[in-house]
Order: C-alpha cells, then sequence, then structure tokens
C-alpha cells in the first residue's frame, strides 16, 4: 500500500525508496547499452529502445528529423559506415520504421511529459553515444566477469554515457510510475543526445530549438578524477573550448623512381601542417591547445602518396583563444595544401565552447541534493579542464534567461575515461537518478 | 610420331612446334596463378602448385630453409599476416606438410634437372609473387571477362609474375617430356623466386649459394614500355639500386588537453622525417631518388600520437648514390626521432642494385633468339630506369665468373605495371617459353 | 644653516628637500648616461664614472674580478667587440687603470658604506646596461629636441637603466653628504649590475658572494605598463622563469650546382631547429614560451651554407616549466644538428627564475613609501609578465634568510620599453631616489 | 718597319708576335681592374676607364641606356649601394658626365668599329663585374706579393673576368693599331658586359638589341678545371639553366613573452620555406638543383621576427626543368607565407638558359686555333655543369641565324673560381687576345 502524500516534503522522503525497488532494472539497462555500444551517430539500436520503453511509459517521443537539425550536426560518419550500422540494428531487432526515421544517422530522442498546469519547461540531457575503442577482455575487468562486456567490435561505452542513458530512464519511468501520487506543474523534457563524443551532437539540438523555452536544464556526467560516492560537484567550470577538424589532402599519384615530378604530394602537404599547426603561437591571454590526432597517408612505398587524411584539434582556455586557434589551422591547411599543389578538405566536425552555470541555481541545488541517500559533500564547483558540448545547451539556455547546471556525480573508477577498462561503481547510477528527480520534484512541484 | 632427332639444328627446328602444342596448357597455369595471387614471402599455394607439378615431371625439388636463408630475407610480413596466408593456402588445399616446410614466409621453389653429362650449370629466375591491389572489375577487363580474376582480396598479378612463373613450368614440363629427343650435359637449375615486389626475396636465395655455380643465368620480364609481341630485348641496363626502409616511431601517448607536455610525440617525429627526407640534397653524380610513400601515425585526435609507421624508398642511379641516400637516411630518421624524444626503429625491407648483363652472352643470346617463332626484333638493350633484385643473382654470377643476361619479352599492355587494369596478351608466353628453351639447348646441347 | 636632528623622524621631514636640491645633479647624471649607451659586459665608461664619483664621495668601491665570477657571466660579447668598446671608452677619457681592471668585459661596480655601529646589511642593485638599438631621431624625441640623445651608434637607454643608474648616485651621494645628520647602523652595499639585459649578469655577481650576507634588498624599476608618477608598486611577482640560447651550426660549405652531396647544410639544420622548437608542447601547468628571434646562415646563393646562428629564449610561468622547455630545447637543436649531419654549439647566455618578495617586508615599505613626495597610490603588487635577473638576487636573499622586493616606480611613458621613443618624465628620478633613501634611512636608522 | 702585307696568312703569321709586344699592357690593365673590383652594376670605375681607352683608339662608344634595357636588368642592388658606389667612383676619378649616364647602375660598354666594306658582324662579349668576397691576404697568393690586391673592401675579381676585359681592350687597341695593315670587312662589335655574376646582366642587353644582326660571336672564359695553357675547348656545353630568386618576407612584430599571438612570423615563414624548397621533387628527365643559400631573419631574441630575406637559386639540366622548379619556387614562396600570414615579395635577380655553340663554327675555329702560340691541344667540347647568362647572347644569336660560340682558355689556378686565392697565370692573357685576333682576322678579312 502506497503513501497518502499530502505534501511535497513526504514525497521527498519517499523518493529514495521508489528509487531503490527500480535499482536492479536501471542496472540492467545499463548492462544492455554496455552490451551494445554504439558511437556517435550510429546510436540506431540505443535510441530505438529508450524510444520504445519510453512510449511505452506514456512519453510524447520525437526520433530523427525532429531531433536534430541535419546540416547542424557534425563529425557525421560515411554512408558506408552508417548503412553498416543501420544494418547491424535490424539484425539486433530494430524495426524498419525506427530505422527508416532515424535513417543517414538522424539518431538521439527528444521525450516530453506535459503537466496538465502551467508552469516552467526543466530539460535534462543525458548524452548516449559510446567510444570508439576495443574494450579490455582481461577477466578482472567487471563487465567481462559478469558477462556484460560490448558486443561491438571496437566500440565501448568507456565514458559512462551507458549510465547516463540509464538514469534518463530511470528519472521517466519513475514520473510515468508516480504521476499519481505527485502533482506537477510545467513541463518535463528528456533530451537523449547522440555523439557527444568528439563534441559533434549537441549543436543540431540547439538548433532545433529544444532549449529555447528552457527554464531550468540540468545534465551530469559520472565518474571524473577521484570524487567519491558520497560527493556530487554541483556546477562544472574551466570547459576549455574546442573545434574539431578533419583535412583531407588530394594530390596526384605518380611513380616515385619514373616520373617523380608528376606527382602531387599529399603526404608531404599533411606533414608540413602536422609541423606548422604545432608552431601555433601561444596566446597571452590563456592557455591554448593543438593537436594533431591522427595522420593516414599514401598508399605504397613507390608511389607519391596522393592523400592524406588529418584528425586536429584546438583548444583555447576561452572561446576567442579557440577561435584564434581554429583561424591559424585553417590558413595553415590551405597554406599547407598550396605548398605541394594539392587540394585540401577542411571540415568542423565538432565543437564546443566555454560556459558557467548558474550560481542561482547552484544555490537551490545545494539545498536539495544534500537530501540525495548516501551523499555527503557536496562540491561547490570544479574545473573541468576539458571540452564537452553540453556548452552549446547552457549557453543557450542563459541566454534564453533559464538556468543552467552540468554536475559531477563522483564514482571511483578502475580506469580513467576512455580507457579500455574503464568502468564505474554503479551505485551511481541510483545517486544521480535521485538527484535528477529530487531536482525535478522541488522545480516543478505544485503543492507548496 | 616424334621425328627421329639426329641433330640439335633438327631439334632447334622443332622445338617452335612442340611448344605450340602446351600453349593452352601454359594459359592455364598463368590464368590459376591469375586467380590466387600470394604477395611476397606469401606464396604459399603458389611454390606448393610449382613443387607438385615440378616433382610429377621428375625435377628434383627444394622447399623451405633450403630456398632462402632466414636471416637474409627482407620485408616479412608479421606472423599474423603469415598465418592468414597459411591458412588460406590450407583451405585451398595445400597439404600440412608443405605448409609446414614453408612456415613462417619460408616460400619460394628451386628444381634441379642433372643429365648424366658433365657441363655446364644454367639457372633460371622466375618471380612468383603478386602485387598488393584490388583487381579491376570491370567487363572490359579480360580477366573479368573470361572469368580468371583474382580470388584473393586485394591481391592481383599486376606484374606478370603469373605468366613468368607459368612460363617457367613450360620450360620445366618441356624437358622432362623431351628428355630422350635432346641429349643435354651439366645442370638446369630452375629458382621460383618469392617476394621480388620490394626487392625482398633474391637476396635470400643468393646467400644461400644457389648462384655460386652458374655458369649461365638468364631471367626476363613480359612486358614493359611499348616492346611488341614480335620484339626481344636481350639486356637490360639502367637498373636503379634500391633500398626499401620501413620506419616505426614509438612516444608515449597524453592527453591532448590535459598534459600535453608529459606526450612523445610520434607523428610530429615521422612528419619532420618525412620533411627533411625529401630534403636530402641531390647528387652531382647521377639521379637519385627518395620517397616516403606511406605513413600512419597516432590513435585518436585528443590523444599526444605515440606511434608512426613510414615506409621509404631510396634509389641511385648507381650503387654508390643509393648509398648515399641510405646512409642519410638514417641518420634522417634517428635525428627525427631524438628530437621528440621518441625511439624509431630502422628496419631495411628490400634492396637491389645496379648490374650488367654479359656482353658475350648478349651475343650469343641474338643468335638464338632471331629464330624463335614470331620474333621479328632483336634489340641489343635498354634502360629500365626501375629496379629489380635480381641485379643480386646477376652480380653474383658475374662475380663467379658466369654469364647473365635479364631480357624483355615485348608484350601489348592494357595498362602499366602495377596498375589494376594491368594485363597482357598471353601469346608472350608462348614466345617466352620458347626463348628460355632455345638458349638452354643451345648452351647445355651436346649433339654439337 | 642646517637644522640640529634630535630623532629619525625629523630627518624623514627633511630628506624629501635635500634631495630636491640634488634633482638637476640627478638629471644631468641620467642624461650622461643616456648619451654614452653601453650594452652589456660594455658597460666600461658607465661603470668608470659610477666607480670615480662614488670614490670622491668617501665609497669603498669594488671592480672587475671583484664583482663578478668570470665563468658565471653569461652572453659575454666576442673579444674584438669588447676591445672595440674598450677602446671607445678610452677615447672618452676612461683612464687605462680602469680599462684594465674591467678588461675583457668584467665590468660593474660595488660600493660600500659600513657604518661604525652594528647592524642589518642593506643591498641596493641598480643595473646600468643599455640596449642594442638605434634611437629616435625625430624632432619630437625628448633626448633629441634638448640634446641628449645617444653617441654611440646602434645603442640606447631604451629601458631606463640610466634613470636607474643615476638613481643609485644619488643614493650614494645623499648619503655621503649627509653622514654626519643622521646616525645609522650596518652596512649599505650599492651594486651596480652589468648586463641586466638578456639576463646575464645577477647570476654572476650572486655568485661572488655579493647577497649572501643581505639583510635587505631593494631594487626597482622605472616605468612599465600604465603607472602614473604618483604610484609605486611595492612588490612585483609574476616574473617569467627564463633562459636565453644562442646556437651555432657549423656544416660544410659547397657549390650547389657542382657537387651539392658534398654539402652539410647548416641552414637547413637551424630552420628544422626553427620549426620544431615552436612546436614544443604547450605545457599544462601554466604559460610557457618558446622564441627563435634571430636567425643568420649562409654565405651566397650558389653555396650549401655552412654557418649558421640562432638567438633563442624560453620562458615558463615556473621554473619548471621554463626548465622542462629549456631541455626540450638542447635536444631539438642537437637533433637539428644530427639530421644535417652539422656541428652545434649551444651557450647559455642569459637566464632568470622566478622570485617572490618578502610579504613582511613590504608591509614595512607600505608605511614608508606613503611618505614620498608626490606619491599617491601604494599598488600593493603586480603581475610583470615579462623577466629580470633580479630574481637570481631576490631568490638568494630570501634563501640566506633576508628580506627583498622589486618595486615598480610609475611614469608616464611616450614609447614602450625597447622602443626607439622610449622615454620616461625625469621626474621620477627624484620619487625613486627619495623612497630607495626613506627606506634605507628607516631600516638602518639608530635613533628609535 | 712594318712588313707590308700582300696576303691575309702572312698577316696571321705577324699576330702572335704585335700582341706579344703588347703583353705587359694587357697584364697592367688586368692588375688595374684587380684592384679596383666593383660587382654586377657598380662597374663605374671599370666602365670609365674602358670606354676612355677605347674613345682614344677610335672606337664608337655606347654608355649607360643605349648598352642595357633598363627593366630588363636582374638584380640590381638598393639605391643605397648604387650612390655609395657611385661617389667611391668619383673619388677615383670617374667624371660626373660619365657617371650621370650610368646612374642607377647603367654600367657596362658597348664599342664598335665599322670598316668601310660590307660584311658581317662579329660580336665579342667580355664580362667585366667582379665577386663580392674578401681577397685572401697571405703573401703566398701572387696579388698580395705583387701588389696589385683588391683596395675594395669585400670585393675581388675571383673569376677572372679582370683578365676578360683586359683581353677585350686588347683586341681593341689591336685592331686600332693595326687598321692600316689588314683590310676587314664588315662591323666589330665589342660587349663590355656588366653583372655575369648571378646572371644578372646578358638579358637587358639582349633585350636591347645588340644581337640582333650577329653573323658570328665569341666570347670566352679563363681557367675552368684542369685545363692547361696549351689547351683550349672549342664549344662548351652542359650549360645548366638556372634562376635565381631574392624572396623578403614581411611580417609583424610582437614581444615574444607578452604578446605573442599579435606577431606574424617571418622567420619560421622563410624556415618552412627552406624546407619546402629542398623538397621539391627530382626530375624523370634530367639534372635539377635548389638552394637556399642565405637567410637572415629577425631583429632580436625577444621579439616576433617580422623580417626575413631569403637568396635563392634553381637550376636544371635542361630549361624545362628549370622552369619547373622555378614554378615550385614560386608557389612555396607563397605558401610559406600564406603559412605565417605574412607578406612575400619574390623577385628574379638572375636568369641563364640552356644553349649550344654552333658546330660550323666550331670547325672553322679548330682550324684557326691551331695556330695560336703555344697551343698544342684543342679540345672540341666540354662539359661546363654550371650556369652562365652569356646562353641568351648565344641562344639569341642561334635565333637570328648567327654563329656562337663559348671557349674557354685553359690555365693553371691557384684555387678554384669563386674562392679568395683564386688567381691565374697570366700568360693566359696573351693566348685569349690571340685566339680572338685570330678568328677575327679570318673571320672579317678581305683579302682571300
Amino acid at each position: 500500500m502506497q503513501p497518502s502524500l499530502s505534501s511535497q516534503s513526504s514525497v521527498m522522503d519517499w523518493i529514495g525508496e521508489t528509487i531503490s525497488k527500480m535499482y536492479s532494472e536501471i542496472v540492467s539497462w545499463r548492462r544492455d547499452f554496455h552490451q551494445y555500444p554504439e558511437p556517435g551517430w550510429c546510436e540506431y539500436r540505443t535510441s530505438a529502445k529508450i524510444a520504445n520503453l519510453l512510449e511505452s511509459w506514456g512519453w510524447k517521443i520525437f526520433l530523427g528529423e525532429e531531433v536534430t537539425a541535419r546540416e547542424a550536426r557534425m563529425g557525421v560518419p560515411s554512408i558506408e559506415v552508417l548503412e553498416r550500422c543501420e544494418e547491424r540494428a535490424r539484425l539486433e531487432g530494430v524495426s524498419e520504421v525506427c530505422i527508416e526515421k532515424m535513417k543517414g544517422g538522424q539518431t538521439g530522442v527528444i521525450a516530453e511529459w506535459k503537466t496538465k498546469r502551467e508552469g516552467p519547461v526543466f530539460v535534462f540531457r543525458f548524452d548516449i553515444d559510446s567510444n570508439e575503442l576495443k574494450e579490455n577482455t582481461s577477466t578482472d575487468h567487471i563487465p567481462v566477469q559478469i558477462g556484460f562486456s560490448s558486443k561491438h567490435e571496437d566500440c565501448m561505452h568507456a565514458c559512462g554515457h551507458d549510465g547516463h542513458t540509464a538514469m534518463g530512464l530511470a528519472v521517466a519511468k519513475w514520473i510515468s510510475c508516480n504521476q499519481n501520487l505527485i502533482s506537477l506543474k510545467g513541463t518535463i523534457r528528456l533530451i537523449f543526445q547522440p555523439a557527444e563524443e568528439g563534441c559533434r551532437g549537441a549543436r543540431a539540438i540547439v538548433e532545433k530549438g529544444w532549449l529555447d523555452d528552457a527554464d531550468y536544464f540540468l545534465s551530469g556526467h559520472i565518474g571524473f578524477r577521484s570524487f567519491d560516492l558520497e560527493e556530487i560537484v554541483l556546477n562544472t567550470t574551466g570547459f576549455l573550448a574546442t573545434t574539431k577538424w578533419d583535412a583531407t589532402f588530394t594530390g596526384q599519384a605518380a611513380h616515385a623512381g619514373g616520373e617523380p615530378e608528376q606527382g602531387k604530394n599529399a603526404l608531404l602537404a599533411a606533414s608540413t601542417a602536422a609541423l606548422n599547426l604545432h608552431a601555433i603561437s601561444r596566446h597571452s591571454q590563456g592557455a591554448s591547445r593543438v593537436n594533431v590526432g591522427k595522420l593516414i597517408a599514401g598508399s605504397g612505398r613507390n608511389v607519391i602518396p596522393s592523400n592524406a587524411y588529418m584528425q586536429i584539434e584546438t583548444r583555447g582556455e576561452t572561446d576567442e583563444i579557440n577561435q584564434y586557434a581554429s583561424r591559424e589551422v585553417k590558413r595553415i591547411l590551405e597554406a599547407s595544401a598550396m605548398m605541394y599543389g594539392v587540394n585540401v578538405r577542411i571540415e568542423k566536425v565538432g565543437e564546443a565552447g566555454q560556459a558557467a552555470g548558474s550560481l542561482e541555481f547552484r544555490e537551490l541545488l545545494a539545498d536539495i541534493l544534500k537530501d540525495v541517500t548516501g551523499v555527503t559533500k557536496l562540491v561547490p564547483q570544479t574545473n573541468l579542464g576539458a571540452s564537452e558540448d553540453v556548452t552549446f545547451m547552457l549557453k543557450e539556455v542563459e541566454k534564453k534567461g533559464g538556468k543552467g547546471l552540468y554536475i559531477l556525480l563522483g564514482s571511483p573508477l578502475r580506469a580513467m575515461h576512455h580507457q579500455s577498462k574503464f568502468d564505474f561503481d554503479e551505485n551511481v547510477l541510483h545517486k544521480g537518478a535521485e538527484a535528477y528527480i529530487r531536482t525535478l520534484i522541488k522545480v516543478l512541484g505544485s503543492r507548496d
């Protein structure tokens, strides 16, 4: 028998307990996602599963072109890769209708729950994509032990997005199950964002307008540094603005012995680009970074190389510094192509900016989250020193007058993010779900 | 009924006719090899087929460690690649015994036929490996039309070695069939050389001693430039000395945003190497070449690259010029590694030198080959302007006092060597086999 | 009639007035130094003039080898340059005895005044060298207008050291003139340091032991940014640690047309060094800088260049970061030499570190300097963002338990430091002298 | 009493003797020029002396704008340099009128002698400029011993042009003195060409039309390799086509510590240019060369360098190869500027092509020169393997149907051309003058 609730505070007392009862289901979702990791813009199975569950719980679902602005998506894989992933999703049981909607990499899900009362719009964002990484296979890796390690070759959830997605489902199901017991006002929107890795997906959602009316925005990340299970960081600062670039040089092949002067050497264009990119001047106004992370060039030892492909990223302590570095990158790539008489195609495949959370919202959160089960320490803010495209959303929300925060959900980690032995303590899932739901009830609760 | 031969000259008259009768078999061998191309040190099926046929024709066969000096082989693929090829050969019917002998890439076959009379040693060399190239699939490509195009992914006989091998078999079978009709003296040795592409295989055969006692040495190549079916080039000059290098840089990965200074950047080491290698000074004593044909580096956009792999080649109009360039290459690679505090492993994976044919033997050949069916023009010599490791054999033969030649067997070509539409006129097979046999009979014939 | 002083405070009242009376003499000193600028280690005339004046005022003088540790001097010009400067000094009236003492660039002066009472050692440091820069000749440049612009070609006091030196003389003369009126305890030491530009001179003085027993250390700089005449900055932070390097590559010349391969190309070694030096990784722990400021290579268009000379500097927000960059520089220079088979001589020609002032001394100073005539604003500290080898002295003093500070004496500037129109308001000289003397009297005064 | 000449052959017999009598005068001219060497476009005193002498001997003289097409001159020094040289020439006695004519570097002299009989135009070319090189001062250098070494700092006749000029005067005076004894037809034209070093001057003379009507053209060079006094080379082949380039990069200075990102780094642009220029691909059709012979960049260690200056040359075995390399050079320089956002000014400062001599004229010469006193060996042709802008003239003559040759006048050398100890045996002057005069008499002689 459920308690009869006469006030919001009694709902609050009761949240921890109801979530506890969902715990094994949350874990099973997470482990399912972990077994079927899908990298950015390939989250066909992941999106379909999210959509099916949410629909069954009564949420209004948006898919495909409704979710992301097609042209604003960055770093979309080639048609061949997408089609291979679509085929795999079919074999894993995703319906043709569903795949048709997401065709060509329009993955991700938006879900909405409109209450009958007027009130604020509260938006959550959960990122759902995996890394492109081969999961560790040694038996001291818990997913191997328990048997839920990745079944997709060279893909792995090594950044905790499987957990983020599971927490999103937990929030959705809890609302659905407890709608009669709590009376909320306003609108709840859940963004299940594709392609966070490489900072490729958020912009396309923002441009579709999903953040335009957000009064509150909350997202978060599992793990990060040495924060423990009892800890939550209320606000993340020190996002490094970043841009991700792909450069493809195309020259002309020729026999290196017979007529080398007929070649247009794409490998040398790329090599000179790599060196000169790293020579971009330091900036006096703050930290900057440049990296050429990958370079693949040439076809054979005795052929003047006609092709070269590079992956580049810039970062800056401020948007301005990153923009400075980005301008340099473009000019240097074009000059390098000119140097060897080859062509270069430069593509922006990812981007994120600086952003700051709402200090007002942080104060509210400090008051709410102190009651989360097991939480003993709230860290006011921490410096990320990395890049996240949630910044597109935080900035949009702030611009439109809303309040946003990006929190960190402490958990012990077996290995750092993006490593093949990455794993978190699944108890963080309970903590996160509870934190999200408590905040939602507090903000949209209509009883007080 | 066969003619009763009373003199060598009547044998000679009769060679063309007997080979004509073998023509469809020679073509069928060539087409079989064309369907199952195997690149250097992976010629398991090819070697097994050669060995089986020759053995059945009464030749003494040498395989595996008897053929090549293990340590003198250059550019041997990784164990993984070799094992994949061994497995494929098994599936294609090669016996376990045979594979065991060639295990680890000791491919190639030597065959000997000792007559009962004392006399000179006459050595032929046929190269048997394929290129690593995807064969063209358009229907105007004859192997596609007729249905004998490559069944091995990304491998193709695009240099005519399938034809060379078929001619070698033709010589072997003809000897076997006609042994009673001709009386020869001395010894016939057939070298079916692996790994000519990249100049990787000849040295290991020379070091095993197979050329030590050669009085005569003959090898040749189908096609080359615009020579026609009626033409044979008696002597090839202008071999470019060459060395092939693989360089593997190993540094230290680090997060490009978080702690870039902890990285040791192998990609930049390779890039600076590429540029500075191409800046090796021209040589006043003749043509030189340097090419970095392939560069693969890095693991991900946001990681300081810890690995880089490069394929390099040098060439020189003389051995001295090539050695000059090679010394430069080694120093530059080491300096580039030092530049970024990384390690570099430099491996010589191929080599060939200059060589000159015997002018005396050329005169003899001029006299013999004018009688080859259909041949109307003998070109005294032509300048190759490319590299071939047959030069190791030519030099060894000359050093020991023997006489060697490398001939070119003219044929119309559909596309140049090493291109995906390469194809020759199969009539060259008849011409080549006849040329080889006529020379052999003339030199080892005991009747006159 | 001079006042009879019965207390230190009445001395203090009287300082401003006595210095005012010296003002035109201070200005004339400054203008004299301005007309005869001498760059680092060439301050023969400057040192001689300082020494002569101080000796005439009763100070004990140290010159030549007594001042600097010969081997610890950095960036000493060539013997030819030094001899030219010695000759010039002779022509300008410096005595042979004096030149003999400083021969080979052992310039600079130390002066001591021992009171008869026991007490602390108070050390002042004034830097005396000029820049290597052609002074602006336009008539709106005040030194041109008034007629005291540089008479030494390509040399100019463009950093205010002429003013620093004049203030040092003011302190010295004031002490001498007023010794009877004030009763001081302890020891006063004046360091007139050569070769501050390029951070070349301080270390050699420290190593000679002149800071070993310093209880108080005070130095300062005229100008800097937008501080005004009424302002004094009490403490300078944010010194960038720095190292200055000269690299000289020596290869082998050869005719570029006739036998280019005989050359060892020093120009290309230097070019590849320049690029790779600028590609030194950013450091995650703070700002870093690398600059190749000058490169001179080659002798003629048609000769493979056998010589190259480069000027390099590194900087770091911390000593550690600068040391990291310096290690990189050395390895890269050596690798670049190896790349082209040339030799490289690497010379450290300047160095400065981080340092922090004494907060305790700063508090004392705040109390004293508020009384300096015309001063209305004391800035507790400011971030220099540049390098100064006074840090060697500050660190040594701190290490030995003394208290040091480096102050900034605000002045309007006509152009920034190191520019050809640099000029300061000469009223800063009065302010600085008064600040120094007030501090000295306060610290060494024995009456209270 | 002079002989009465009744036939050309008797004139011939008599040439050697008459020239012998001029020998000490020829030597004194050579030594005078050697003492006052003037580099390209600065030959004010040299030209004036030539003009004055020739005029006094009755030749018609052309100076200044009559000699060279102003805009076709390449590599003209700056106005400052020219004016310094003009001033020096004034001090050395050159008349103001003469300097006025040559002002701005329009040096060189053309002299004509029209006979009264119709006949061919015979053109001689003597190059008159010096090298920019400090002459050796050791006492085993003959010009030092005898006392005629260079009085012009950093200039030296180290290529024998002093001798060429002296031979030109010898030809002129001989004609003048012996005009009554010989009866010639046609026209004699003497070109005293400025700025051969760096291949800068010939084109401007050709464009002025001085070769348009040449039926015969003869020029030559002293020394070269190991040819001896008894030898003359009748025809020079293997000229390397060449182009000389100056590149000046202009960026933006900035303080390397304070705001490095504000700089536009010209030094790095030049460094990357140097590396990539040397990486220009070898050409399969023949030898090529690229050299960056000089690089001067930057102003001070702590300033982002805003300026860089480079001297470059390309060479090719054929005009086409040199043009290929030149196109590459221009693109690479522009790309390098773009790489660092700086400007580049590219100036062609010298040029020479391939050329071939007339074989018909060579046969004639073989017949004539065998009679030159002391000559025992005529070498039909030799391969220069270097560049000379006489090729502009040879090509023009051939184009217009005339016959040209460039001969080599063997002489022992103390050191190779362009070295500070270069010196030739002055007996070559006699040989050369005799060779020129004999040819002239033979070709323009009207008696037979």
